[in-house]
């Protein structure tokens, strides 16, 4: 099983801080909950991040956030004052994109893919340059009408080869039933989850995810999606490929059990830390759980690694 | 199992219509599939249900759709000119409000029920006297924002000590979220889905059904419902308590196998008829599987009965 048998170690002094960050050479990141929390910066983020750089550790920044773009993720570090650049970071909408490339072998120019989700998957898509429909379309937010849907006028299009599925907050009938045609029109046509997450945090509430909507999906459908985010390996694959990293020298940095931690278990990566500024407790952290691996390190916040070296 | 072992039979005579129809009192007609497609009636549907009236049966509509009270069904019934009154008719809306308050023990006046979901649900309490919240709500409408929502400004409502969840094609974020909110309030919070199915055929489509989206919230949730519509015994229980009903003098007559003669067999009724004029074939009907039982008898259309008796 996923579970790790040695007891979690808390990171507590300077010693064990810079025995920790001397066994590996990369860091995985994971963002919301552990470097912020929405458009809240946690403290020392900067200053850590700056110090493994000057360590000359490589950063890698992964997140099951569909909804946007790498390109827009830089910008997003950039109004924190961080300076990343776009190879650094690995959405799941990113990875969606990379799946139906270099795995499902679809031919960009030729094969079209039906997104449910927001403007992160398309824009992935369209820089590899596939042609992608629905999504963010306007006509989509029009109440469903099966008598005059412009995506049922001339019939589905048969260059669709593949459905792309996540968060969508705009989430209505007409994209669940276009998107159910798609599905049902032959099993040729993939099926592909952003990520499995049920919910997600957000200004003190928990609100539904990507996995709840894909499960809509996959009701109506009758089908099985292939998940591309974390846990899945499908997505450590894409990163370590890209960065042609090797797998012991790297460390998963996260806030979640069941999706940062099992990452990195599963991944076989060196290491894994799991901080305490996200959705999880001290006491889940050191629990025994058949459905999620214990983390080898955890700390309260990132900063303090700062702190404790400084 | 519920697999019927004796070879279903094809009502093809005037002499098997009769038998057939001498042993029952008491005939339970799903609707859509079996006596209309959508808004166009079948053929000879008037004229059977006249027929069967006249022989003294008692006949009793039992749908899955949530969307419409039976009071509006009356209306449906009317509009093809067929008298029908609101107590021969059973909805799983009406169902899911029966169990909350004969099964749930909630008390009109002063528990409230959360609606996900159209009109039908919140009509049928209604009239029992409960108040409903969301449902049809036009403020739901609106794009979800956390900090704007009139339905989080003061806190959720303590009053609410149950969720029904059904088919909304108004489905949308605000709904999905609110509705969320109120089952992770507290497991005290009940969570009743009106029908399982995952679609339903509307213009020869396949569209998004109940189903597809109660599994949406209980993923998000992470909860499982009592679902109250057919197969499920809470439909049944309801109507035979409601009719004084003898089960084996009842004949169940729907178009599906997954639910209509699920229903009937698992009720133990004493007869099912499957039509092949909604969406099953006669392979189909004869195939044995394991997720459903066989009909007893089957046929073309309700219509033939009528015509091989005349």
């Amino acid at each position: 099983m996923t579970s790790s048998t040695t007891e979690p170690i808390k990171i507590t002094s300077k010693e064990q801080a810079e025995w920790f960050l001397n066994q590996y050479d990369t860091f995985l990141f994971d963002c919301d909950g552990v470097l912020w929390l929405g458009t809240h910066l946690l403290p020392r983020t900067k200053e850590i991040l700056n110090y493994l750089t000057e360590l000359g550790k490589k950063l890698i920044f992964v997140t099951n956030n569909s909804t946007k773009s790498r390109l827009t993720y830089t910008k997003k570090f950039a109004s924190f004052g961080i300076n990343v650049t776009e190879d650094q970071i690995f959405t799941s909408g990113y990875a969606s994109a990379v799946y139906v490339r270099d795995f499902l072998k679809l031919q960009p120019g030729k094969d079209k893919i039906w997104i449910f989700g927001e403007a992160g998957i398309g824009e992935e898509l369209a820089t590899m340059g596939f042609e992608s429909l629905g999504g963010i379309d306007t006509r989509l937010d029009e109440p469903f009408d099966a008598t005059t849907s412009p995506f049922l006028q001339n019939g589905l299009d048969d260059d669709v080869k593949c459905v792309i599925a996540g968060l969508d907050t705009k989430v209505n009938y007409h994209r669940l039933a276009i998107t159910l045609q798609y599905l049902r029109k032959t099993e040729s046509v993939h099926f592909v989850g952003t990520n499995v997450d049920s919910t997600f945090p957000q200004k003190g509430m928990i609100l539904p995810g990507a996995g709840s909507m894909v499960e809509s999906i996959a009701t109506s459908s009758g089908r099985r999606p292939s998940y591309c985010g974390k846990p899945n390996a499908n997505m450590l694959n894409t990163i370590i490929s890209a960065k042609n990293l090797e797998r012991s020298k790297c460390c998963m940095v996260g806030d979640r059990l069941n999706t940062d931690m099992k990452f990195g278990v599963e991944g076989k990566l060196g290491g894994t830390l799991l901080v305490l500024s996200g959705i999880e407790t001290e006491e889940r952290a050191l629990e025994i759980n058949e459905a999620y691996p214990r983390p080898k390190y955890y700390i309260d916040t990132l900063g303090d690694i700062f702190d404790l070296t400084h």
